[in-house]
């Protein structure tokens, strides 16, 4: 790889999370400048959670900037440190990784993603190998690096530590991420001592693994993310906006497939619909455009999509009622009785199970190796954490789950005396309506 | 008016300035949940800002809900403290004027109204009476009660103190904006003291006063602003963004107006540009709506158009240089330099002078009463703010300006070895080119 | 009782925790500023911490005036609510016992009870029925108040719920001490959201109990306590140093026992060491009079005392070795070889074990009702909170206990040789000796 | 100088202001540990100052391991900088004089030199070279490196820039001590960027410059020195402490003068009062000792010393009356009315005029060099800050300045229609009465 070409003088972005996010290297910076890059000012970090928090408006270029930063500081402290097991060779394809992770996300990623079976790393390789601004800028840096960030994001980059580094469960990603919903929600259950973290991380035998003495800044990690997905990722008015979009999705592409006339259907939503959108068209895709079409479509003939529309632009989301269980059978009849008092049995309808959900948990004790969290001894042996720490391994013991059934309060009001009274009741007998944005 | 309605238990919005927005009627409640608020949600407070500062990406909706909140707390002071000069009776017009005060903001505000000559808060108070849900919530309150909101707006309504409580150099919009804008920026510049000011605030004979004791945190309060507006609002990089903006708005009209045929233009954008749109498509535009057209735009025959659209979806914006002083004589010779070499004599080159900022400075000693800052002393008397203080007093005296010259440095670097010495020298001797977010 | 003499306007001390203290009761005013409450300016909150943690350095006298102030809020919120439960009348003395509570710490608090056998709240309601100037401010307030406050403190008053709100396993007390000495020593891992848990708080037949929509809050409010019990309050190098406090005062006590002239032993010490001091005197000791002791010590002739002021002066304190299990017997062979090798058996080596701690750990399904915890659902249903939290529940579960062996290095290190193999082989074999303030 | 011993590995102490204090030299790590840097653990920041802001309870020890940690801060970004102006072999030498440019403060430092007519540079400088710890720690790490450090203290060491960088405007001790206040008192004026402001210091031409674009930064900074000064420093309840302060030292040395007998006198104060004390014995002075002088003084049979004592130990402190203009006949005058109702003169009445304080305020435009803040342009030209910025130039202008008189209350309401109508009406007319800690 070509020397790093250093800027005149280290550039600096102001950041509300790290105070200033550093730049020191120009193909850093030439890549934030880059179209693809820009793009992520107009995806949300953290989907359709602005709707509950009304501060979660930050979007994944100020995530991406923020992991990046922290890749930066652990490496600069494994150079100073003069770590054998850290290869000083890879930081910069290491810092590309972390920058550009986020690359291949669409519009409220996590929905659109189930909606047309999409994934966002397979998306992120794509940019980073096709006809793009960014794989011209790393090409240009050194023959190959477009391919070796997309292996490390891959991972099956051979140097398992820089996969390690970019992608653990104590990574720069989650890290950034804890601290910056914390900040942006202010929500503060997700405040870390990343300074600590960071001071205790090592590099080991391919792995990043941490000193025994920073088992207590860990628990406190874990349970920081902890409180965070039951607090933030998961609260259950998030979850009802993510249910009105997921039904937009669904019958927008339904009455596609139908040959529904659509009055506004920009390009490239076709492409999409069809399911052979391509490189350069995918990057067009953002939150505004979804945004307008789902306020274009508040005009559309068809009811359902103008109804789901208007929910979520205005939001009047779905409420929702929790319960214990729930089989098979009862949904069934909720459905038909639904649809015979005249609601729609699968738009009117949605059956919720939290950890259904797309984030991932902390396991301890994962058999894969690269989902654990090792600590490192005074006589440098290793050790899974959640051998050591009572804390870590009661986190994982624990499963919530109440199912939770979404539907719309004002429809149903209106035929809820229609209903049969065992499925009423389901229904009255609600728990924690969500009145509000954040009932606390 | 109806006596309040109170919520059954106090609601709370989580907010990370404020911590919590306590909301205890059942109208703001209401009013929160309607369409119009709602939008502003897709309104960004700091409109281009966010290119500048990447933290800068919280809307309108967080700010008023801040707003209203400060306002609720000075008035339960008041209140509490049991001040015959407060009329009691006009708490709850004094919080939905507070709420409600930006509702008329259109996309990229500032921008959007100098390109099409609106005005926010005329909007503000066109919503508030026509045919909206907002109004029609307020009716349904009390009859009338949709006018008085306006008239507070309009500063015309009867019972002064309101409109001061509302807007005033000292006002709940200010210090929600200077401590939001500082929190989501991360330029700690703009946290003030509000706990203290609101402490130091005093209802007296139609006027908001401060104790004199207070007059250290003033002083604070208005370097705070100082600061901002110098660091945050008049930022070059930021006034670059919106003078490629304002050519995306500029162009596009003058294509329409010549008959263009645009490939993309949505409702109600034709209305926008033919100057006759309604309340309710006014509500329609939002930064989404815009920032797609934008994005379809850069897909448009017209270089001109396509070109702006590019810069501002890609951050590739103007660079400037500073001047002391700038002739119109010497502004007509660049601009048929320009033209002679093949630059576009108009969008190539924008002149800016900071001063004519759509932003408010404090100016102390204005004659205009409701523009000024009055101190209460312990034996009753009113004296304005830099009668007594040097400090604001020193701040008035401070004129800065320089004009910056605004130019597409891609396009003028092939060509300027083609301009005469002279012009070419002041471009040449650039100061200070904007080469990142935030040259610090 | 006498109806609440309001002071002319509300009074305020800033405070960095709690931003503003608010005073509007003229009978706490006067309490703050009799002499026996400024006393506690002088008794720092955490005794030794602030050997391991420089910011630990504030007083009793701030810990007090925030408990009083978040048992404000508590009060404020109970009866803007107009909960039934809460006793209103009872109001005034609740605050006077929550902003009283500590009165009768000595120096280093923890050590000087135990060398002494004395026990702060005993002597928290000597000074409240004494002939003191507390007693004179809560007796002209109104007859019998002082005796009212003193049950409180006893926890046998009998209105149980102003007992329950100002002792706790969730009251003021500790609420106020985890913030504030996060925001001292600067770890941050007591930071709790205060305000959420205040809303969260209910007036329940005799009890403060807990919506269960809290129990997230309190969760983290758990975990908060217990981070800052192992990273702070049970550090060994603080252990250290209240181990080498306690020998100053064991050595000196044995000297004047021993008849033991003292160059220096001001007024009121003498009657501290025959164990009669009385309630006029007992107010005189402050940890500046113990400090100027112990420095003046450091020129007696005893060598022991000498040495050991010095080392607590100087901050040379006990290294320590951390073992899993010893026996009495091992114990006896240690000390018996120190004595063999010209070690005090007894001065040279000290053994702890962390759970003898005179902090209280909360231990949930505690069988007595006042140590629990209860959450209240929408059934208006009691629940102990480990019945519902899984997190609770782990926590509980978690006995940490090494013992250490504490013991000077300095002297050791020179004879260590000439102990047997099997003793020396227990101090060679040392794990994370505390060569600094705060190893991490 | 012997090469840099490094520490094993880099030691940290928790710091809640600067989050790490970074220690990478076994020298310093060593100096930390002496018994002269351990005293200053005795001696407070802020002197008396904790009687007007509770928190204000933080020692020199945490400041100078704050003043240490920013000039480490300082020099490795002038390192990594890799500037020719700054010399690397004098790295260390700033270091030590910066970690210990405070070592010869006495107890209430400002107060007992003004009493006792001592300065703690030329007390620091004895330390530094007499016979003690710290003295002997520095002349093993290298002969001569004391008295290079002392020289640095002094202000005449060769290297101009290690004294620019050690003592100036701009310096690392004022930086920490703006924050440390700030935090500590919980009044937020004081809190500066400080990351911004180092970034912006450049070694140039024997001096420390700060770039141009930091000018704001600098503003900022300014203005935060100019509020703490205002609302903390010279507040007059803290002046009214350091008042009382005084009349007990300047009683207790005319007592002593006198040939009194003291009850209580305890080593080394007798050589305090008689001028000669020791460096060995100037060691064993710490605010402790002070406080249990003050405490047993109140035990003394001088009554003005034990008024004053008590006093000062339960907070009964002077009130005040501020006044415009006061000639010396009036308070003549005043004296001698004093007297005739039987007041004391002198300790029943104090003077004061703010601008007689012992601190420093930055005064743009001072033709001492080493007073100056310069800034350097992009041409590498040098300009002093006020002929630059206009907020710095008001500052300087503002001279603020009314009389303030101190006296007893409790005794003066006992004689007051005694005194003339005149002198009476000075009294009666008193603004601002300090009935609190801290009005605001």
């Amino acid at each position: 790889m070509k020397p790093v070409q250093p800027l005149g003088e280290e550039k600096v972005f102001k950041d509300p999370v790290h105070n200033y996010i550093h730049v020191q290297d120009r193909l850093i910076w030439t890549l934030i400048n880059t179209p693809e890059f820009q793009r992520l000012r107009r995806i949300r970090q953290l989907g359709t959670s602005y709707l509950t928090f009304h501060g979660a408006e930050h979007s994944r270029f100020s995530h991406s900037l923020g992991v990046y930063e922290i890749t930066r500081r652990i490496i600069s402290q494994f150079e100073r440190g003069g770590y054998e097991d850290w290869p000083r060779d890879e930081s910069l394809v290491a810092l590309c990784a972390a920058l550009l992770h986020d690359l291949g996300h669409g519009p409220f990623s996590h929905s659109i993603e189930e909606a047309f079976d999409m994934d966002h790393e397979e998306w992120t390789c794509r940019i980073l190998l096709g006809d793009t601004e960014v794989n011209r800028v790393l090409e240009e840096a050194e023959s190959g690096l477009a391919e070796r960030v997309a292996s490390v994001i891959r991972k099956d980059y051979e140097k398992k530590i820089v996969v390690n580094l970019v992608s653990s469960p104590l990574d720069a990603d989650r890290m950034d991420y804890l601290l910056r919903d914390a900040y942006f929600t202010g929500v503060n259950y997700g405040t870390i001592d990343v300074d600590r973290i960071l001071r205790m991380l090592r590099p080991h035998n391919g792995r990043v693994v941490v000193k025994e003495s920073g088992m207590h800044a860990i628990e406190d990690y874990l349970m920081a993310r902890y409180q965070m997905y039951w607090q933030v990722y998961f609260h259950p008015v998030t979850r009802s906006s993510d249910i009105v979009l997921r039904q937009i999705f669904r019958r927008a592409k339904e009455l596609f497939d139908q040959g529904f006339e659509f009055k506004f259907l920009p390009y490239p939503l076709p492409a999409l619909f069809e399911g052979n959108i391509q490189v350069h068209d995918y990057l067009l895709l953002d939150e505004a455009l979804v945004q307008t079409a789902f306020m274009q479509w508040t005009r559309e003939e068809d009811e359902i999509l103008a109804d789901v529309c208007h929910r979520f632009m205005q939001r009047r989301l779905y409420k929702y009622v929790e319960t214990d269980l729930i089989d098979l059978e009862t949904i069934d009849s909720i459905r038909n009785e639904f649809a015979r008092v005249g609601l729609h049995p699968e738009y009117d309808l949605e059956i919720d199970f939290p950890t259904d959900l797309p984030y991932d948990v902390f396991r301890p004790g994962d058999p894969k190796k690269e989902k654990q969290i090792l600590l490192l001894d005074r006589q440098n042996r290793i050790q899974e954490i959640s051998e050591v720490s009572d804390i870590v391994r009661s986190i994982s013991g624990i499963h919530r789950g109440r199912y939770h059934l979404y539907y719309p309060q004002d429809k149903l009001e209106k035929v809820i005396h229609q209903l049969s009274e065992e499925v009423a009741a389901i229904f009255e007998n609600k728990i924690n309506p969500p009145q509000m944005e954040f009932e606390i």
